[in-house]
C-alpha cells in the first residue's frame, strides 16, 4: 500500500539548510519569539541568528549582533 | 496468546509518509494549532509544511510559506 | 528470594499490539483524551487511530479519520 | 571506604517483578492515581494493569479492563 | 592548572550505595517528600523503599509497606 | 534543489567557541538571565561563567565569581 | 575565521571538579536553592554535597548531613 504514491517525502534539514543566510522567524517555548539571519544549525536544533532581534507582540524589543538559541527551546521556525 | 489475531499492525510512520503532499493540522504543546501541507518529516517527528497556516480557536491568524516544526512540540498529527 | 514466584511477566507492546484492531481510549498530557480503533504503533508509542474521537468531558467534540499521537503526550492507554 | 557495609543494594525492577499479580498504587505526573493488578511492565518503566481503576481523592471514578500507563508518566508504585 | 588540588571527587552512587538499609528523605517534583528505608536503586535513580511514608508539611499522610520511586521524579535524596 | 545556494552554514558550537573569553547573556527557562565571561562549554551547552552576575529586569542582582550554567536551562546565549 | 583567537576553551566539569572539597551554592529548578561541601558528582551533574543547607530567600530552613542533588534538577551551581 506504500506504494500507491510517488512523491518522494524530504527530510526537514534540507529545508533548513536552504535557508542559511535568509531571514528566519523562530518561536520559542514560553510566548518567545526571536527572529534573524539563520547563520549555523546542528542535528539538535540549536541555532544561531545573526542580527537577531526578540520581538514582543510583533514589535522588536531586544536585538543581539549574534545569538546561539538551544535547539531544545523552538518550537517552529518560518523558514 | 499473541497469535490469536491475525492483523499485521502497521508502523505509525508508514502512515505520515502516505500523507507527504496532503494537508494535514498539527496540534502542539501549548495549545497552538498548525495546517499545511506535508513536505519533509524525520524519525523525530521534525515536520516541514508547505503554504502552513497557524489557527486560533479554528480561524487562521498567521501565514508562512514554509513552516518547520519540531518534533518535541507536537502532540497529534490529523492525517 | 526472586524465585519464590512462578509468575512470568508479559511486556506492555504484547497487550497493545493484541489491541490492533481495537477502539483505544488514549489519556494525552494536558487533559486531553482520544479514542479511536488501534492502527499502528511503535516502539516510542507513537500511535495511528482510525476514526479518532477528540472527547471533552466525555462527550465527541471534532473527529479525524485518521491520527497520529505522538508517544511522548501520552499518559495512559485503555486497551 | 565503600567495604564498610555488607548490605548488597538490590534492584528496583526485581521489586517489581516480584509484584506481578499483585494489585499496586501508581502515582502519576499531575495528580492521577490508578490501581491495579500489575501485568506486565518494560525497561521504561511501561506498565500494563489489569482490573484497573482510576482514583480521585481516594474513590473509584473509572474502571478499564486493561490500562497501559506509559512509563515516562509514573512517580511512584506502592508495591 | 588542574593539578593544583589533590581531593579525590568521590561518585554519587557510592554514597547512595552507602545508604541502602538506612532511613533516605527523598523530594520529588511537585512539593511531594518521602522518607523510607532504601532498599534498592538503579543508575537512573530509580529506588525502592521499605516502609515508606509520604510526608505532607512534614507530617505522615500516607504509608506504603513497598515504594518504588522512578528517578526521573526526584530532585534530591537526603542521604 | 540543495545545490541552488553555495553558503556553506556553519556549526552553532564554532560561534560558541569563538566567545570564549568574551561577555555573553544568558537566558534561562524561568525569566532567569544570566551575564558573564564564557570560560569553559561543553557538548550538552554546559557552560561556566566567570564573573557572572543575575540579572532581574536588566539590573544585577547577585555576582557569583565563578558560575557553572546547566545547558538543559539554557533557552538562548547572546553572544 | 575560527583561528583568529588562540584562546582554549576549558571543559565545565574540570571547574567542577577543582570545587570538590569547598562551599558551592546549587541553584534548583522550582526556586528551591541548596547550599553545602561538594564531596561527589557524576557526568549526569548528579552532585552530593556534605553539610547541606535548603536556603529560602536567603535564610537556612533545612540541614543535611549528606544530600545528593541530582543533575535533571540543577539550573546552576556557583563555585
Amino acid at each position: 500500500m506504500q506504494d500507491k504514491k510517488t512523491e518522494i517525502p524530504g527530510r526537514p534539514f534540507d529545508d533548513l539548510n536552504k535557508a542559511v543566510g535568509e531571514t528566519v522567524l523562530v518561536k520559542l517555548k514560553g510566548e518567545k519569539t526571536v527572529r534573524g539571519i539563520l547563520k549555523a544549525f546542528d542535528v539538535h536544533l540549536n541555532i544561531v541568528l545573526d542580527q537577531a532581534e526578540e520581538l514582543e507582540n510583533g514589535e522588536v524589543k531586544i536585538k543581539h549582533s549574534k545569538l546561539m538559541v538551544r535547539g531544545d527551546s523552538i518550537i517552529m521556525i518560518a523558514l
